[in-house]
């Protein structure tokens, strides 16, 4: 089976070896300035690459918001609308994040463009790969062991739930918050302590470490007074983050945003998890947006 | 605050025990034939049990099915008209899992009835005693440790997630099978070994044990045929459970169909489930069905 | 290879099933009361069952104190030095905890007798089965669950170790007691709340269960009576035990001595262990006493 | 009470912070570089530190190798024998890892001198603190995740365990290497993969990281072939360690020593470590060497 990938970053690249070790005829554009992965051949035109691919891979996130294809280890721009327009009729078009732009441009070129970043299986991969990057960024910051330290995790989604199972597992003393009384009787169900977000100020001075997952401002310049002064803070909430960095920095805090922590600290993992991701979306037929 | 409680099993009778240790006064009515717990009043009649009460308890099952209140505790049939009849007006009741002829009933008499058995966190703790009596059904049917033993978890829904957890905690090899690619990527993100429940056939035959939670027939007499002679079988599903008990005799299977585990293994940690859903009601204003 | 098994009770009859299914000739003699397992020979003499083995077993314990090998699936007697007489010049003889009479009996007998309950790797896989058993107990004990429980454990041997282990790894809320620092050391480095074994007094109102593992007289009357009345006490030291029973009695207290809990809860995995130790032994060529 | 500190790296210049935030009263002399912690007094001189001191305190390693005290923090050089000279007659003074030299010179000087590096809560304590670096070490050397991945855990003492333990809760696969049929055994009861540290060959291949913990050459140039390209291996091991380091390089293989991972990992934990150490011989009245 033959897979063109267009543009992407070592994560991608990465992806690309991947699917050379299965056996896969694998094409790459836009990758021009790293020597290709073993068995994967670097086309010299988007034509050469696309002709003939059972699929079409973009990166994660597939564009840069500026109409091209994401492409940091190329010295070229690859614009959204040519690698479109390169792909075979019929032939399906994976990629990370679709904007709506990309979307909007995918129906101008008749691709059968699916998001392989909405994929559960992925998602969730993602999420254990951060909350392991959050256990080692964890021991990074603090001076003390990850045994015994008391942290609490703030929310209980799937990044939650991951982070404090690890947690536990190495010796914290965990406590995690969330707002409904269904996560309550989960968090309490797993044998960590449990606190209600909406009333942390009472218990904010008792952790060593603070774990925020909830994409919104739960610490904020108040709650953040109520912290000890060597406590930890590490934010992993996608934007706009749950931390008043600004405050946190007044109030001489450590405070970490940790953004794309599968990439950074596991991208073979994180390339493992877009691989099966596709498989899974080839071998089911494709669920075109 | 003055709880009546009218009819109810072992568990009911912990539970009214429980809230009199919190300070509240509870009458009971329907339970003649045990002693009352310490500070609970037995009421000579439902009117003086219901009178001036803050909420009215019902069992879990609230009925038994032929109009009754479920009372295995009392020489005293209870009809559920009777029993709704002496609530005053306004006053809330609370029920577990209500069937639509105590729904009608309830209309008819102009209750505020409430379901406490759709309250996500009693659903969760109970699933967890589920999960923890799961355990000990299995230490009591083989003759192994859980320690080394290979076991299959079918279903990742509540119970088989803390199932599965408490086995590999006892360092148990667990392998869980789900449908849903979100459930096969949980599985493998907390680190178990996945397996498809649709094509369970080959991986059978390599398991000490199997605890099904599928409400469907998935263990039907060809996938039975395949398992070892001495492969023990845990049935946690509800009706009409996921095994095939004739034929598992028939092969000379040990297999064990386990309802109602909580009651059974845990009753005071049940009783205590319930009253927290009961607070949790009461505090949010009731959620009259 | 030939074994000749004499006496023994059911765990031993599971153990010459095993020998029997790694493809051993097995004669068994004093279990005539059971029907042999399969592949198993029932051998009508002491003689037959001996002649040409190359390793003769007698049980665990091997003697019944009274000169006997210990032989409750027998309706025979079986006299040790009758059984030592059986065995043929040179063929090693592994029993289970030789008292000095049996050491006696086989240096008058020139027998090749070792101990296999003396190998490590018998003892702490019978602590592992120990431990197991102890959680089964509690669970059985107890109306709430394991998890959330307040458990102490008396003492941090091997059983200690691994019951401290399984609780936690259940979700219970786990305190170690000791004596020396260094076991200190390492409750703290494993993630329990460390106590010191003599300064209980302090603590022992807060748990919900004690599990005892140290044989000598810890919990007396003046420390029972600190217990909350609902707690569970279980004891798995050997002789003389931990507790006070008669004044555990007197004040109303749960509690249970668990003995030979790898023989009762988990016989097959007990049979293994043993198997194990003999092959090792065997292996070894033997380590006389 | 009045402890003078003389000389100390970072670690040391911790411990002095904790001893003053437990109330004591704090002369440090030798880390004129940094300034002191909260509540810490830096003394002029040796004699005024040390006068009236219940406690003298030197850093660990406590000696340069060179007839000084271990002293990174000072602009100054600060011979054994001008310390010594300066404690008061009867006053203890507590060193780590103490070398022969300065035992001869703590004779000459009639000191009390005690080894803290001895005491067995040390040690576990670094042993729990180098476990959790070599999760972070191996966390930073691999780009997949600790989630599943196959790791060998050389030898099974104290880092050992505890290493293991931290892998497994993290999600790895873990088989452990030991020699002995004790230590296999514990292995087995804990739920690890046990191998024979002396027949590793067919094994190494199937690894993605190797963690070394046997001061003894264990991974030769032979061993260390076998072992996949892309695997990591890290040395915990005291000199001589475990690994030929120049026949990984000749192989292309990524290999870590991690020497004193405590206190570069985790410096307040590593200080609370010694703390408790230095107040448990005091308590005790001090072990004089």
């Amino acid at each position: 089976m033959k897979f063109a990938v267009l543009g992407g970053d070592m994560r991608i690249l990465k992806l690309t070896g991947l699917l050379a070790a299965d056996g896969h005829s694998v094409h790459v554009f836009g990758m021009d300035r790293m020597p290709p992965e073993p068995g994967v051949i670097q086309s010299e035109t988007l034509q050469e690459a696309c002709s003939g691919a059972a699929a079409v891979l973009l990166p994660l996130p597939a564009t840069n918001g500026q109409g091209s294809v994401t492409s940091p280890l190329s010295s070229r721009i690859l614009p959204c609308e040519a690698a479109l327009q390169a792909v075979e009729l019929g032939c399906p078009v994976l990629a990370g994040r679709i904007t709506p732009d990309l979307a909007q441009a995918a129906r101008k070129a008749e691709s059968r463009l699916t998001d392989y970043f909405l994929r559960e299986e992925l998602i969730v991969a993602n999420a254990a790969a951060t909350a392991e990057g959050a256990i080692q960024l964890l021991m990074e910051e603090t001076d003390a062991c990850i045994l015994g330290l008391r942290v609490l995790v703030i929310g209980y989604g799937r990044i939650g739930k991951l982070t404090a199972h690890r947690l536990r597992a190495m010796g914290a003393e965990v406590t995690v918050s969330a707002r409904k009384c269904a996560d309550i009787a989960w968090i309490r169900a797993m044998g960590y302590t449990p606190a209600e977000t909406g009333a942390l100020e009472d218990v904010l001075g008792s952790f060593d470490a603070v774990v925020n997952t909830v994409p919104a401002l739960v610490l904020d310049e108040a709650r953040l007074m109520r912290l000890r002064q060597d406590c930890v803070c590490i934010d992993l909430a996608s934007k706009p983050g749950g931390l008043d960095f600004a405050a946190a920095s007044r109030l001489g805090l450590r405070a970490v945003w940790a953004l794309g922590l599968p990439g950074e600290v596991a991208p073979r993992a994180a390339a493992a998890a877009i691989r099966e991701a596709v498989y899974n979306i080839l071998r089911e037929g494709g669920d075109a947006l």
